[in-house]
């Protein structure tokens, strides 16, 4: 963990923010895999260990906003359990460790809500996004499961979200150290694909494999795909075969939480064809273009629209759109090759704070989502601050069901060349996606450059 | 997944066994990791994959035993969502590819809970142990989700124990193929242990890696440390030093869902010292007896008792205990050594079936579980059949807080010379395990043999 004063900083802050009632910060506890006692490696919640630490299951934070005390919920170990634990921390000594004055059981805690809730104070607490999480939550505040997130405290989030979203030296440099171990999954996944035969899951387990050789997890399931152009895929069932783009995009957490996600595409086989030389650079076009563009002040959803529109450019050039790029861009037409945004916060979380909702974390009152298809669904559209760290993916994928369905409306047809883009049918995807940090004026691309031009990727291959 | 015939061979007998009422085989969902669209890789329910063999979300089973008729329900993906899933086959082609001949919505499903309910049949459900399917389970069968355990079917749990506890040649050639995957789990540990100053966490992510890049996770959280006397530990935070052992206790689960679960202990350096030879062999003595004792109609609670003795004979020999050794067995003195269980159930779990409640599976009404500390611990007891498939895991541990707890209440004093155990208090501890087929006759060893004896490892290490 940091030094304890950051914690200590972090709380104060919260609750000077919040102003009044108390904030309970509910930890995550064990995910049953196939039975209660064979569980998922636990991942602590990313709200409890920006101001809490520990990453440890069944443990609860109060800040008291209105006295000031701060608390540590959960269980020491017994005596009895010494046996099988071996030698472990008590709950007072865990809270001072981060500069806690209190602590208590889960039985104290309940007792504690209840007081709270009997003399009208406001309990304070995220939606939460586990089952039993919303369970115990339930029990807590005496709400209705289904009525738990209703209840949730925007002031608690909004001001979670304010601090969250700027991150500190110290926070950017452990997701460097993310990105350094994201650097070796792709390079590691480049040499793989350059031999044909080999499964998808052979790659993917191995970039897996190295993320918690890092000290983490990965910091979402492994998307290595032969077909890109499926983008709520995470199959790995096949083996792969030249004529085909890897789309693979991974990233781990180190093992303080923070997140690295990195995205590749590269020929099987090691070298590109002429078309994936072409879709490529007309990807990567786009994707350089955005640092050129980020520093503070600039709503994303501006940069997305100037990143479609050079991919719009470098496609009109290869013949599979026409007319104004601009008017094109307007209309919507880029949807059909990259129906996602350009990119999202990143932190503890892949997608930062996204547990609080989207809305509240890439948007704000001046910034509202689009609702045209593509744009809606970018993840962050509001202006950048220094010390926002946020993700810059453009990608181009031909979707037959999409292509289909645009051609049967004809869709954009000023602006799409379908009988081009039909010769494209069979391509798959691209994207292209590296970790930026908003500097006070401009940005920088996190980490050790990993292998992105055709060049790079070719001679890191053969 | 295997041939239809085999699902519809087990699913028919199921029906047969249970006699009445409809049975509901309920699959996984997805379980949130971080926020509600980031979750931990998919594992689907070992029942439900029995049955009705798709690896596939949200999904439920099921077989009326009255009419003989048999259900696959779960929601077609739409036109829209085809864009970003690519083509998949629909519910109705999915219950056809395994011998199920109709196919409905959960909604259709909810409709056919409520008819049988109102009519007063037997609805038949197994225990969940997520907490989002006790919720669901909870709505759909209109009972209180504190009591959705309480109401399950044991008749429908006995019954798939009987099915589940004998492997047929497809299932154990499939752990055959799991185990392959851990032997090089094993040896590359083994490899990377030789080098001193490696993080544990390193050679654990490797291990999960390996078992990742092999087709399927781990089949439980990788225990790899070397401080193999903590046995609820998963802590991988330690750099490993000569001097140590390190208790490598790993498997995984291949793609069509069967487990390993093997254990190996090695000297970090490579080199065992002469303590740990000496507890070493004691140990393997002890593990190398029970595939000789193993056939059918043995308790294996009688085995378990075999092995602590003849691991008592070995520490006897070195002076850590003295006295008559069967009279020491009988008072539980072994348990201060190893206070677990010699084995358990191994197949789609690696404790297998552990989910419908240990003594189901491996208890019966003329074996009882014993209330001895030590022997408690024992999942398996109950007398062997063939086709069992089973773990041999035989270990000694020197766990500083038991050896006070006992040495103060002078227990077994004239089997256990705690003068001696005292010079080992930083020992650490062992553990050996294979996974074993019973036979006709005796019983084979799973796998290839995985490096075992202090030669063999001294080998691979150096």
């Amino acid at each position: 963990m940091f030094k304890k004063e950051i914690y200590v900083e972090r709380r104060k802050r919260l609750a000077k923010d919040v102003g009044r009632g108390l904030i309970l910060i509910v930890g995550n506890t064990d995910a049953a895999f196939n039975y209660p006692n064979n569980v998922y490696t636990f991942r602590q919640d990313s709200t409890f260990r920006y101001f809490f630490a520990h990453n440890l299951q069944d443990l609860v934070g109060v800040i008291d906003c209105d006295s000031g005390e701060e608390y540590l919920f959960g269980e020491d170990v017994s005596i009895d359990d010494i046996i099988w634990t071996g030698p472990v921390a008590s709950m007072l000594e865990r809270a001072n460790e981060i500069g806690v004055s209190n602590s208590g059981s889960l039985k104290d805690l309940a007792k504690m809500v209840d007081e709270a809730i009997d003399t009208r104070r406001r309990v304070h607490y995220v939606t939460p996004y586990r089952t039993k999480t919303i369970n115990y939550v339930s029990s807590l505040v005496h709400i209705k499961k289904d009525y738990v997130p209703t209840y949730c405290s925007v002031e608690l989030m909004q001001a979670i979200i304010k601090q969250r979203s700027i991150k500190s030296v110290e926070e950017v440099f452990e997701i460097e150290k993310a990105i350094a171990t994201a650097y070796n999954m792709h390079v590691t996944m480049m040499k793989m694909a350059a031999k044909e035969g080999t499964y998808e899951y052979e790659i993917a387990g191995t970039m897996e494999g190295i993320a918690l050789a890092g000290g983490g997890p990965v910091s979402f399931p492994v998307i290595l795909t032969t077909h890109g152009e499926i983008l709520h895929g995470h199959d790995h069932s096949l083996q792969i075969k030249k004529g085909r783009m890897i789309v693979s995009d991974a990233g781990c957490e180190n093992d303080m939480g923070y997140c690295s996600d990195i995205t590749r595409s590269v020929p099987v086989g090691g070298r590109f064809d002429q078309r994936q030389k072409a879709i490529y650079q007309a990807v990567l076009d786009a994707q350089l273009l955005v640092p050129t563009l980020i520093k503070p002040s600039v709503p994303y959803s501006t940069i997305h629209l100037a990143a479609v529109k050079r991919l719009g450019e470098g496609l009109k050039n290869l013949g599979l759109m026409k007319g104004d790029i601009d008017a094109a861009v307007a209309q919507g037409a880029m949807g059909l090759f990259m129906p996602h945004g350009l990119g999202h916060m990143m932190g503890l979380d892949v997608h930062d704070m996204e547990n609080y909702g989207e809305n509240y974390v890439g948007y704000d009152k001046n910034h509202k989502r689009s609702s045209q298809f593509g744009l809606a669904s970018l993840r962050l559209g509001r202006e950048l601050e220094q010390g926002f760290v946020i993700t810059d993916e453009p990608g181009c994928y031909f979707i037959p069901a999409l292509i289909d369905q645009w051609k049967a409306e004809k869709k954009c047809e000023d602006f799409i060349n379908y009988a081009e883009v039909e010769k494209y049918r069979d391509f798959g995807g691209i994207r292209i996606e590296d970790d930026v940090l908003v500097t006070a004026d401009g940005c920088r691309i996190l980490g050790k450059p990993i292998p992105k031009t055709i060049e790079e990727i070719e001679q890191v291959m053969n």
